[in-house]
């Protein structure tokens, strides 16, 4: 049996205009601004007037420890979404941009997968509406500003050594980590260290991914300190007056951006923070948007649970008074296979004792986010190799922990594949048994949240910090940062911060390497282990490969 | 009197939705790609199917050396475009693209002004339709790929110390402008200098301006010379493999951007090359396409007729095969003033004797252009502070010089103003009489080409060029570079290289400081004095005072 690519299959969807799409949902098309016929972003005035309608129901996906057999997350949530719309929902998904430069590295497609995709799948690996664009413009903005009021007299008296704020752009250029720059003599400045990360690690994506609307977009802005003085005082972007032309820069890149699955059915995508140094879901403006708009709305988190439904939960629904009403788990047997210690050639083989011992790492995951007070449905992602002994083996063990696992066929279904995952999905948020709470209180000391995190979700036994991360900790408490939560950066593999340590370890230990303040974001980062936020480009990058055919087709990019 | 301004007259604007001024050019809706309700692109589709059409006329607008008083290109370039439509002709404009960095430094705008402007005009100095976003990441990929293949073994040997290839980034940044990059250990590079320029510098945008077509793109791009070898031998962009996926970053970024004008007349706004290291005019693409599809084509050249319109068609005209059959000198009665020797502060008083002395500054472009056997009509754009007597004297001096001069009142009064300039230019592109030919042939050695220019445009008596200038030239000779046309960068405010110089010197040398090698764009750059590829920001940088009102209206842009 053969199997067409998701990109054979991206190419022959039958895409409606995305006027038709947005009909669904009932916006007009006055205020779709369409970029192509098949994207469009939904104006403010739009969003303005459905806020005094009822949310719709919100469901979060998100995943096992992620491992190199692939869960599909994407691909279950888009999937999940259509099968919805089949049985008769009012449906709608949201998920994040992909980054432009690592598609220049490994292979890229962050659309979903098979015939559980949303398209046009080559613009949204692409420049898609240009929102990323946007963020690296208002982000390249500020730094000039700031390097230019050093120039021009530093009357703000920023201490070069101490300037926080790094450049971005959005490719994947080692050679700009760490650089010199002003360097050439008097007319180009004062020479100081810098570097660069990529953009979807800068804090204005987070900022753009949690702000309301343009006036707190604005006012979060404003409050990221970029630099110290030599008296440590922090230095604010509203002090080098930059928020103001970086929400202009931003102003159409804070709408969402409206595309369509494969069967026709709306999708927002838009906004894609970091999931290590930031908190990995799409944005705000989104999601609110999209429950004002439809009964039930599907969204996903990035990495596993541990890091992804952790920040979900406690960054962005306690931010943005969001509570979902249902947590759909992704997990495959063959991702089992991989925790319960089988190599990734030999999953092609049935092995059911494998599958049982992998599935503590699925075990651990429900129990923590049910601490959320959220149900909790397991979907098992289909592969074509899976056996039904394997199947049921998954399904037997989450019955044993108090959740109910459905397999779902979407990727070679679509939704007829995904009807029971949909209906089941159903049946659990009506039953509307949900009570969201975060795990943590606003006014927690920052540390205790640090350690709330890393021994209820982390199950580890301590975390390591010495004297200066704690100061650091407790002199933002004094400067008021105290009731922010905190955005950990730990290792996606594993529950520990050891990424071959698979399954679910427990005795382990969570050493503190680093912790940064995002004041416009609104968190702590906690760094725990090597976090790389400009990521280099492989021996042979997927570049040298990706042209365009004789047809005008795109080759190589997925 | 008072005058409304440029941004508020554009806020007044009627623009009709693009399909609509698409409409009138005959381009059915499915073949423009909407940006919002106000912006397409044309589809490569529509391009191909017209390429069997009679070609219209086209017709250059190009001014006296610019003086701080303004001349008003663009929006003579706007008016005259109006004008012909009012007049019943089927006219399009072809306009420049604005680059986004320096209009957070000083104020920007670029659309036109008063009643001749382009619009949406904010929109055209913010993202567009992310046209340079797409340049300045395809320019980023190779960036990334030169370093990464060094990292990885460099396979083609690049000497570091000679890597030509520098980065862009569209912002005024100059602590960037020179920088040392891969710093901080074996998993950053091997550590060199290396430096940004503003995007618009980039010889990616200047092959795009130049590329007939997608694959014509995809050849000049691999052409590119990225480095040399220890052993001083080029190495290409193809060496490096990016060619094919920075054609795909550029693929949308090459169609033509349809926009109106406040009388909702089609305007192709498409790219915007340097008008010093680069050719600076807008795309060939657009360009050829408006010619297939208008029967006039009014289209404008950077800086003064001595740089913009020599180079429009020494190069321009030449590789795209065009030729214009008229040409429109803007001049304005404040800038002969100051031409004459008249302080900014008092151009509002009449002068009679300074007009009739600033005029041979003008009679020398009239000169110039017609050599290129092209006839001139000089546009005198009106300002409302001019007297009859003054306008009086530069129709007397034009006459005078072989050309005839019309006052023409687009800024005030819109197509009303411009009826009678255009009544002339149809005059004169309709009695045939051009006979377009660049000044010199491909085959004249590239030393004697740039005398040429030097001698008979600029009136200078010798080029100064030491031996390692000349013998880089004549190496290039030997590479098969020769036949190259040569791209003059030198001040833009004197026919001379020292920019106070106005009027028309004689008795000038033109030192030549450094000559460069556009494999690709194709052509020599001739860099005579300081030539600024990444400006800085001003003490109090426009930024700072741009922001969103509480309208959600743009403030401070212009």
């Amino acid at each position: 049996m053969s199997y067409k690519s998701d990109i054979e299959i991206a190419r022959e969807a039958n895409k409606k205009p995305i006027q038709e799409v947005g009909d669904k949902l009932g916006i007009p098309g006055e205020h779709l601004l369409p970029y192509g016929h098949d994207k469009a972003k939904v104006s403010q005035d739009y969003i303005n007037s459905v806020q005094s309608n009822e949310n719709g129901k919100l469901i979060l996906v998100t995943a096992i420890n992620p491992t190199p057999a692939g869960e599909g997350k994407t691909t279950t949530t888009v999937g999940l979404g259509d099968g919805l719309n089949r049985i008769g929902k009012k449906a709608m998904i949201c998920i994040r941009e992909a980054s432009l430069g690592p598609n220049f590295g490994m292979k890229g497609g962050a659309a979903g997968g098979g015939y559980a995709q949303v398209v046009p799948m080559e613009d949204m690996n692409l420049h898609f509406t240009g929102d990323f664009h946007a963020i690296t413009s208002a982000h390249s903005l500020l730094s000039a500003m700031i390097d230019n009021h050093i120039y021009w007299g530093n009357e703000q008296e920023i201490d070069v050594r101490r300037v926080q704020w790094r450049r971005v752009v959005d490719m994947n250029d080692r050679a700009l980590r760490q650089i010199n720059v002003s360097l050439g003599g008097v007319a180009n400045g004062f020479p100081r260290e810098g570097g660069f990360d990529i953009t979807v690690a800068s804090e204005v994506m987070a900022i753009l991914c949690l702000a309301k609307d343009l006036k707190d977009l604005e006012e979060r802005l404003g409050a990221m300190i970029v630099a110290y003085r030599r008296d440590r005082s922090p230095v604010y972007c509203r002090d080098i007056k930059a928020e103001g032309a970086m929400t202009v820069l931003l102003k159409d890149a804070m709408q969402p951006n409206l595309v369509q699955t494969l069967e026709n059915n709306p999708a927002f995508v838009h906004g894609g923070p970091f999931a290590n140094i930031a908190h990995g879901c799409n944005s705000v403006i989104a999601t609110t948007t999209a429950l004002k708009i439809s009964d039930y709305v599907v969204t996903e988190a990035g990495f596993g649970a541990d890091l992804g439904a952790e920040k979900f939960m406690n960054i962005k629904c306690r931010k943005a008074g969001l509570a979902p009403s249902a947590v759909v788990l992704v997990a495959t047997v063959r991702a089992m296979k991989m925790n319960g210690g089988v190599a990734k050639e030999d999953l092609g083989q049935e092995n059911v004792d494998a599958v049982k011992a992998g599935c503590a790492n699925l075990g651990r995951h429900i129990e923590n986010v049910k601490s959320f007070g959220v149900p909790v449905v397991v979907a098992i992602n289909h592969f074509v190799t899976d056996t039904d002994a394997e199947v049921e083996a998954v399904k037997a063990y989450v019955a044993e922990h108090g959740a109910e696992a459905v397999l779902s066929r979407h990727w070679e279904l679509g939704s007829e594949g995904s009807e029971d995952l949909a209906k089941k999905v159903v049946e659990v948020v009506d039953a509307g048994n949900a009570n969201f709470g975060p795990i943590y209180p606003d006014e927690m000391p920052l540390f205790e949240k640090i350690e709330t995190i890393a021994k209820r979700i982390y199950r580890a036994d301590e975390v390591l910090a010495d004297k200066k991360i704690r100061d650091q900790l407790k002199l933002w408490e004094e400067q008021g940062y105290g009731n922010l939560p905190v955005c950990m950066a730990k290792t996606q593999y594993s529950f520990s911060t050891d990424p071959n340590l698979r399954g679910a370890p427990t005795g382990h230990s969570v050493p503190v390497r680093e912790v940064r303040l995002s004041a416009g974001a609104g968190f702590v980062v906690v760094v725990c282990g090597e976090i790389m936020t400009m990521p280099g480009l492989p021996r042979t990058p997927a570049a040298e490969k990706i042209c365009l055919n004789d047809a005008g087709e795109i080759e190589g990019l997925f």
